[in-house]
């Protein structure tokens, strides 16, 4: 063996077991009682093994409300491996006239030679054209199964499209991620907001209302369900869309949930905030009332939801503020989004496991192995098999970290997290056998991360 | 090793690889790329290495409508290891007075020395006294956390022992599994087709419609919510039955749901046959119309429902029909079951797995994982983890069998599958390293099967 | 005519008009732009001309709790018809062996020559013998077609007898009551809180939650469902219920929900009183939180809850206290009830009217014309249709009522509404033609009332 | 008296009684046990006195599918008046920049001097200007406060001005009716069926699911509760819509759902009859599978659905081929619409009242009290009310008819009921105190029908 990871506990979503892991060729090559000799080995007594985290839901490095996202793709790799994620599924937004397989290719090019974490590309589709209907087979066949619909946003996608496009990508083997908001409520709201003269971030719950993501989850449920598409709901913030999705699963339908740390750890007392402290959770779907935690949770725990990401988009606080006030002070200007790709884990395994409310294998479940699923990367990511990447990430149950901005390796200006005290970390990150973060120091080098041509989607 | 599967496809709940186990004291020691040397090796290329099968749903050798049933545990074990099953927990009932270890003493005394699988007991309480309640937390401690009760029969449930023994048995470390079905308006609708003269199979759906079963699971369910306890409900026929448990679980109730293959594969057509043909599908709850049976696999592969049972109950046909006959031809005096233990794999992996209803790792967590968590068993039983017993199934997935009374183990004198074709068999059964069948040919005998002490149960 | 009440706004519950209605031989003879020369003329300019309350929950001057309630019939008609009520139907209860019939027969003779109300009786079934099934037809032919059950207190209906009691009364033209909570679990929970020495009415909604309603709702509406029974669930306080019927009814069910003044008014925060003070409170169900409300409310306007009743039950505040303490301070001791019969007609009004809760159409169709259907009185009772009797009440939208026991006509020492504002008030209440208030001022003599004899029910 | 009608059972949305009435002044002046005297009279003994029936719901002499509908107001109000219907509320749609009250006085030309029924209209909002928003309060002051909605169409409302519509013409007293149907899903199916050759009304159906209409149908509803709109959702096929909206009545969204005779008494079966022969059953929605009309009966019967219209559209069936053939034999060029005006009341009569799945006042009630209500015309229409116009119409409820096309008044070459027996029949119909039909015989003269200005809609 090149590498041997002795004494730890080794867990996978289905299992807990006292065991030792041998790398060779970068691969798992073993998992047994007892493995000696390896070139090189690692002590894990006290800690769990799990399988490195796997992210598909980002945003590095590319432009949105105008404005370029402040972390490149070492910086978001480097904060990713320091939270235990070896692997990052980004989705990029083409240009006017750019097709997907240019944008994919033009990042591909922004993360090679930085990014130390293996990455993908879930391209976004932002206009409705006949090439895009053309290109989306080809991709498929050349690794991309992925896509990315809007139901916000200027490049919202009619519901002409919608079906067709599920039908298109589900029929050739893909899947489609959809972000599920009313658009034509919520821009009514924000009109009707803005005429009484209601600006600022507490205004932007108000103008997004639970109706919204429920109505536009819930018709996405019914397109797909008709059509036998396979679809990802993304960053679920409402409860009512956990109980859609249980029934829609369970009669049948191929439907997932995205569960996300913002959603199950904040709430939307944070736009009671004083002055334009709320702006720091300014987010879409907006954060919501407590009590909708619960369900998330829930849901997470039942499968209704099978996975969790960070929605990372490194827009620093100042910037928010300087967006917002330049362009008119209109609630719709404040940039949506937070960091969040440093935090993902420690978060779900703290708050998640520590606090009893999931099971350390269904932590893997949905941090690595259904993420991996969900974009056909699965079993070469997302889990510890024989024949997989040995991307593996150490965690110290009892490692405590208060969370600050200035411990985060984001360019960014404030985490939504600040101050909170989490017990878990990661401590060693591993991407095919090289270790990226040892101890909590870095080791990578930047380019260490490939891309990686992926698999057709199989329902699970 | 003292044994090795080599060149298998090697399968668990989460993960399907390539790969050879090594066995080592009857325990799994390595699963690795390629393990060499061990004392024996069978070659597994072309099959499926999966865990045993661990079947929670059986009645064995005892009394129910007032006779025996005839297979005994050597019968009744062959059958379930040549049906790729190694492990049996089955529902004793205690006698008048009788203590609850009193009952698993005397069927361990029946199992000892004949069954060729490990086994376990799930009593059945029959009465709701104090002593019964004095009981349940001295058997948990001594490693029996699973407890039956039935909503229907002369041992119904009242609605205050319901309460009383959920939360009870929960609050010890225990789980109920519940037989739901509204007792009173079944007695009723019977009472009425007798009086009208209706009588014979084909009014025993009539007189146990769907809204029975709905009504009694979602009472069990609001039950287990308000106390926050832990259950199973067992053999559901009803689609609905599936909604209720997906969203209940999905707000965080601790419910789980068990399905069957005669709900899966049968229908309630089986009751029109002529003449007393119809008794063969005389089970409870009845066998539905067809369309619950989409709802019942959908609800598998979603997770509503997490385990899956036989229902074990070998009534000879002619005994159905002699007891029929002399008890005054009451529709209720058919004895409920029929066999299953032998057939229980065979059709989930044909119709299931075969027919792209579930995935080959969703067959594993529901015949294998799933069933040993829900008693306790996890993780010695149901996976192949390190550490686990070596209970082993390699299936041979192009092995084509037509089942035929004559080619089971029963005793009994028909199956409800007669003249069924099936694709995808179990050839090959482990128990602890030691092989029980090999290449369908028995090698085990008799008591190779021992007693399993159990785990406290763990919501999963 | 007899009679002209001219100038007012008539009202039934679907016409708004204004019309002057012409009593003859107690009875409305004709609803006309204008009416002139009655013997005797009321004049009800600016005034709302509707049909007297129907009253059809009520349990006077009888046993509970080991207790007789302290307001006889001509006290309780006094109350009633201060309140707008000419007719009460009230739930007796037989003693140890008493028939049906004989407990009709003995309540007959209470309020015969006391009430000033037309009264009839719904009866309750306390046992579960051949004798009262026997009875049952022959009391529906005798004008007596509703009956009333219970699924809590010591006469809880078994499920056999739930089912076949809805059957038996159903298809003889009769309809059920039941009073639908979850004995079993409540007896549990309470067991359990007297356990931990929780004693008090803060104890009383805790081991009543909401879930039992729920649950017991639930089941009776699956099991009329099955044999296409007729049923009024009754008091009902949860608002998931309210969504429960509603479904139900959607899709043929013949199920119909009661609403209360105390729980569209009050909430639990009553119980949080200091000392004894939310025994004033303790009912069955108990009060619940607020967001309850809304959905009872939204139940009566859309029709998914179709009466509403008072459930007056005159139990004096010192005799709870008493009660309570001499029987250990038990928290199912406290006796459950309160007065309301004359209340209930102005807090309708004003809280439901006034607020813009309910038009005024519907405050008809749920205080009179609803309630008579349910118990086989209408179109002699609830409404102004020509030959109907001339049960009117008029009410000033104007007038304005502090609510105190003194105010009040009970022999209770309390309300629950103790210094509660009302706008709108009723002012003169008439039944077949005799007033018996007139501005406020009573004027009928004991004795007016009689016993109604009564018509099957017809499903609505 | 100007006019008496004797002797017969009138019937409201409440009430059923024994009496005469008196009109004077084309209005309801008397209702009474009995009036003699009047200056004409009618014998309606042994029939029904019904309020006339008010039609909400036609598209009448409009260029619908880029043809002309061949009915116009004076053929299609007499066929209204044989079938018992006195008031029509159209549909008219504005030309390319023509205001509301353009199209609504060219349509009020159109039926002025013509039409024998009273009339108003509902203008359908198809393009989504300012000048339009600015229109809207304007005609609601004038007496137009109903508007109409299309979610298909090359007028489909867009999500932004669905929400502002609803919310601009709710708050200014006015309600939306809806089409509701997912245009973007329906489009898309039908160019698949289109590009695999598949064409003909047998694909009508297939190309718009049931989910379409019930996606549409949630959207609204969650639109709805957002705003606190009032919205009336038309033409329902889809039993699990009226699931949806009795809970959204339920919880309190002022949402409102209409039945038309077609969903009740046909099936989608009428699609594969031979050759072009389903062609008459082309509308939208589409026919449904017969297990929809049982949940559309109900949702009558319970109050989910609280009118019933007829969509009168009368394309010949000549032309449907004709346009169907030179228009490249889409699936969506047959035109959507067949004839019903005259045949709504007596199918509902005959296929509700009769056959027990409604009442007699849910008749009316749905006949005419809720669409007037529905339209801002109650109380002027729709009930028989001391002051309401004298809209009369007396339905023999032996009479017995066989529905054909020669019997009934249309301009079309067919109606969807060729053969139906119905029993009950409307033999005189009354508008404002003049016989438009007497005893099966037209006596009006063409032009009797007046523009009705209309009130602000209040929710009911």
């Amino acid at each position: 063996m090149d590498l041997t990871i002795k004494n730890g506990t080794v867990v996978t979503a289905s299992e807990i077991m006292a065991a030792d892991i041998g790398v060779k060729d970068g691969k798992i090559a073993a998992i047994a009682a007892r493995i000696d000799g390896g070139a090189e080995t690692i002590d894990a007594a006290g800690k769990y093994v799990f399988p490195a985290g796997v992210e598909i839901h980002t945003h590095l490095d590319g432009i949105l409300h105008g404005m370029r996202t402040v972390d490149d793709w070492y910086v978001s790799s480097v904060g990713a491996a320091f939270g235990g994620t070896a692997t990052i599924v980004d989705f990029p937004m083409p240009a006017k006239d750019q097709s997907l397989q240019g944008i994919v290719d033009e990042f591909t090019g922004r993360a090679t030679g930085k990014s130390i974490a293996d990455f993908a590309f879930t391209p976004i589709i932002n206009r409705f054209t006949e090439d895009i209907y053309q290109e989306i087979p080809v991709l498929i066949d050349n690794g991309i199964p992925s896509f990315k619909l809007f139901m916000y946003y200027d490049w919202t996608v009619p519901d002409y499209e919608l079906a067709r496009l599920m039908d298109t990508i589900t029929s050739h083997g893909g899947i489609v991620s959809v972000h599920c908001e009313n658009a034509g409520t919520i821009d009514y709201l924000a009109d009707k907001a803005m005429a009484a003269g209601h600006t600022g971030p507490q205004w932007h719950a108000p103008t997004r209302p639970l109706s919204t993501e429920i109505e536009a989850s819930s018709r996405v449920i019914h397109v797909a369900e008709e059509l036998n598409a396979s679809v990802l709901i993304v960053h679920i913030s409402a409860g009512p869309v956990v109980d859609l999705i249980a029934r829609a699963r369970a009669r049948g339908v191929n439907v997932y949930g995205e569960a996300m740390p913002h959603y199950l750890c904040l709430d939307d007392s944070v736009y009671d905030r004083p002055g334009y402290e709320g702006m720091k959770g300014v987010c879409t779907p907006p954060l919501r009332p407590r009590e909708n935690q619960k369900a998330l949770w829930a849901g997470l725990r039942s499968g209704a939801l099978s996975t969790i990401g960070c929605d990372h988009c490194a827009f620093p606080y100042k910037d928010k503020i300087r967006l917002f006030e330049t362009r008119g002070k209109r609630i719709d200007m404040i940039p949506h989004g937070a960091p969040g790709i440093e935090t993902r884990i420690p978060l779900l395994f703290s708050e998640g496991v520590n606090r009893g409310r999931i099971s350390v294998t269904k932590f893997v479940e949905v941090s690595a192995t259904n993420p991996a699923k969900l974009v056909g990367l699965y079993p070469q990511k997302g889990t510890l098999a024989i024949g997989s990447d040995a991307d593996i990430m150490i965690l110290d149950p009892e490692k405590e970290v208060t969370i600050t901005q200035e411990g985060l390796h984001s360019n960014t200006d404030f985490t939504p997290y600040e101050g909170w005290q989490v017990k878990g970390y990661p401590v060693t990150t591993i991407s095919r056998g090289t270790v990226l973060v040892r101890d909590c120091q870095l080791e990578a080098e930047a380019g260490h991360g490939q891309f990686l041509k992926r698999k057709r989607f199989e329902v699970f």
